[in-house]
């Protein structure tokens, strides 16, 4: 077999941007289980099958591409995602689902003849990582690792009430596929922040995910005309609301710089009508930090604030979901394994924290998984202007092949 | 011709309210060219013909019921709108419409055979006075009086892309009539404020309608993972809008109290998923005054805080659409021959301002015109909640009937 080439890599990614582009831009739009996100799989399928992959998918829509090296050996999975935000960049997601497929066969490869190998490979394309159409984020690895019970999943409906079951059946992307045995999980992905670039560090070797304490709030008004209420008789939703989304962003000024992250990037406002003031509102306000006391300092100081608008205010303010996790580390003979494969390909490479999400997050509790970065320029990320340069993508695509050629030949324990 | 009695009143009342009505409340849903408005639409069309009018609707689907006593003379026309926010109230407007018909016929009855009517009578349901589902509000009135085109109101869009045009069209809702000459306009609403209750007026002879300035802004910033971007980096649209909703309510204590009303009703926000930084928002800002040095101070400080704001969160922030009006009187003619109707039937009655918007803020510039009040309990309004008693509903009915007669026998100047 033989090794497949930079170059065709390149063509290749050429063609999956092509899919959803957003015209007069270099970005995409392509969210989960759109006709964009179907005609990327189809010509994700095509792809794979030409060179040699057993195409297959699972109930949630997970697209894998399978190479059998050792008959009936577990597998080595890598991947990432092809969906993306709304207007959004080519590379998130979508680079590590194609770099996978490549990495998959430049092991092959290297394994195939040799007998060195012990495990099989597969790619993988999780479905809906961004969470943008269909509530939660990262749907299908959360399915796959059986914290999100696949009916709930199938039966989440979009804001038009298309279900997930129904978008998937439209596109014939729903299958009845068990994937065999992980033996281990890697994937690779655009950082998403500067401190890479910063750093002139192309390899990113993650070793945890950043703290989040993820709210859903919902404030309760009254419905009133917008000019004639009197002032002191309104109890005005999206008032509360405006004065929490304020109040999340300047808690960040309580810390010291970069230990706080906090954003408000959805809110949905009842009637929504030019002269009636506002008597529902939800908003979804995350607060994120590597650092547990941060997080419970910002939590509370977030929780007064609450007590306040809803007292000035005249208003009910209830947090009705709420998500919260610790900084999470990823397995250090994980880091080891890809420090080694950085260094004999004579790459700069250096630990690095995620603070957004991946699909490697839900693996990593099921699988002995590694966790790779390459840079973002200018960390421009959810953003069609969302940049990585070819030197860095092949760069971690030999990355990358490095480390799952490892952990087919030699595997990696569980910590 | 016989008198038509207050009961026959209180069950077409009780008739006209099933439409559009939400479960469980007293308040309805019927915003303008739904199926609910078409159902009350064809309804009152029926009520209409069996009591002897003429039913017409025009090409921007404004019903008319005529009442000819003298041929050939021009119209005392008198009416409001059928047409709800979403979960409202069922009194705004709707009393107004069934109370003119019922006005029309009271004075047809008191008019008709004594061959005193010197012009004959009609009802008018104005299309689209709310705005919620159609902008701008006070749709058909403003066709009506020629401040906006046909075309422009016809081609507008909900925000699923239906058309009026194709609302009206699927609610066979749209002609050809003409309306003739009127002579003179009335028209009587709930006060939606509550200072007539706490007056104890039954009558609002209103004479001025509040000035305003009304604001469409958009603030510009930039798409960003609202996780890992740094914050130093972001430009949050939504941020800077919640600031602008928090800063124009704050605005509101700068000035004696009942001097200032403001409110932002509807914002839109781009692209409002869970973890993107909020690249565009659109937000409506309304300032609402009796006094227009208390608008000008409002706004100067208002377009200071906008500049403020776009230095600090790095934001564009341009108010892409304004709309201004001073305090704009109701003719004292109008007032007057109000007045002495309320005297001869011993009801209480005052002068009131009103701060919302009308059809008869239309009406007033093209013919000689009326507006009347009758209370709101507690001035809530835009609400299920809405109400006003059987009693002042009466009222204002035998009330906006001698008005009518008045108006039809007497006539009424341009002042």
């Amino acid at each position: 077999m033989n090794a497949i080439a930079d170059k065709d890599f390149l063509r290749h990614w050429d063609e999956l941007s092509q899919f959803g582009a957003v015209p007069g831009t270099h970005g995409v739009d392509r969210q989960a289980g759109t006709a964009a996100d179907g005609e990327q799989r189809k010509w994700f399928e095509s792809l794979l099958t030409e060179h040699g992959f057993r195409v297959e998918r699972d109930a949630i829509g997970n697209q894998y591409g399978l190479l059998e090296l050792v008959p009936g050996a577990p597998y080595v999975l890598t991947g990432s995602h092809l969906d993306s935000q709304p207007t959004a960049g080519r590379f998130d997601g979508a680079y590590g689902v194609l770099a996978s497929a490549h990495a998959c066969l430049r092991a092959a490869a290297e394994l195939g003849e040799s007998g060195e190998a012990k495990y099989n490979l597969a790619v993988v394309n999780w479905f809906n990582e961004e969470g943008s159409r269909f509530k939660p984020s990262m749907m299908g690895s959360s399915v796959f690792t059986g914290k999100l019970p696949l009916e709930t999943a199938l039966n989440t409906a979009d804001r038009s009430g298309v279900t997930v079951y129904e978008a998937l059946g439209k596109l014939h992307e729903l299958g009845d596929f068990t994937m065999p045995e992980v033996a281990s999980y890697a994937e690779i992905h655009v950082q998403q922040g500067r401190s890479m670039e910063a750093d002139g560090v192309t390899i990113g070797l993650v070793n945890a995910t950043w703290g989040a304490h993820k709210l859903e709030v919902r404030v309760t008004g009254d419905q009133a005309h917008s000019g004639a209420a009197e002032m002191a008789d309104r109890r005005d939703a999206l008032l509360g609301a405006a004065r929490l989304i304020t109040a999340a962003r300047d808690l960040v000024d309580d810390f010291a710089p970069g230990d706080l992250h906090t954003a408000c990037g959805e809110i949905n406002v009842y009637p929504n009508s030019p002269v009636v003031v506002a008597s529902e509102v939800t908003l979804l306000i995350d607060l994120r930090s590597p650092h547990t006391e941060v997080l419970d300092a910002a939590f509370a100081s977030l929780e007064k604030t609450i007590a306040e608008v809803s007292e000035r205010d005249r208003l009910e303010i209830e947090i009705i979901g709420e998500h919260r996790w610790e900084q999470n580390p990823y397995p250090e003979n994980g880091i080891a394994l890809a420090r080694e494969a950085a260094a004999e390909l004579g790459l700069t490479h250096d630990r690095v924290m995620t603070v957004a999400g991946h699909d490697s997050t839900n693996m990593k509790d099921v699988a002995p998984t590694v966790m790779l970065f390459v840079p973002s320029v200018s960390g421009i990320s959810h953003n069609l202007r969302e940049y990585t340069s070819d030197k860095d993508m092949l760069a971690g695509l030999a990355h990358l092949a490095g480390v799952v050629t490892k952990l087919a030949k030699d595997g990696l324990d569980r910590e």
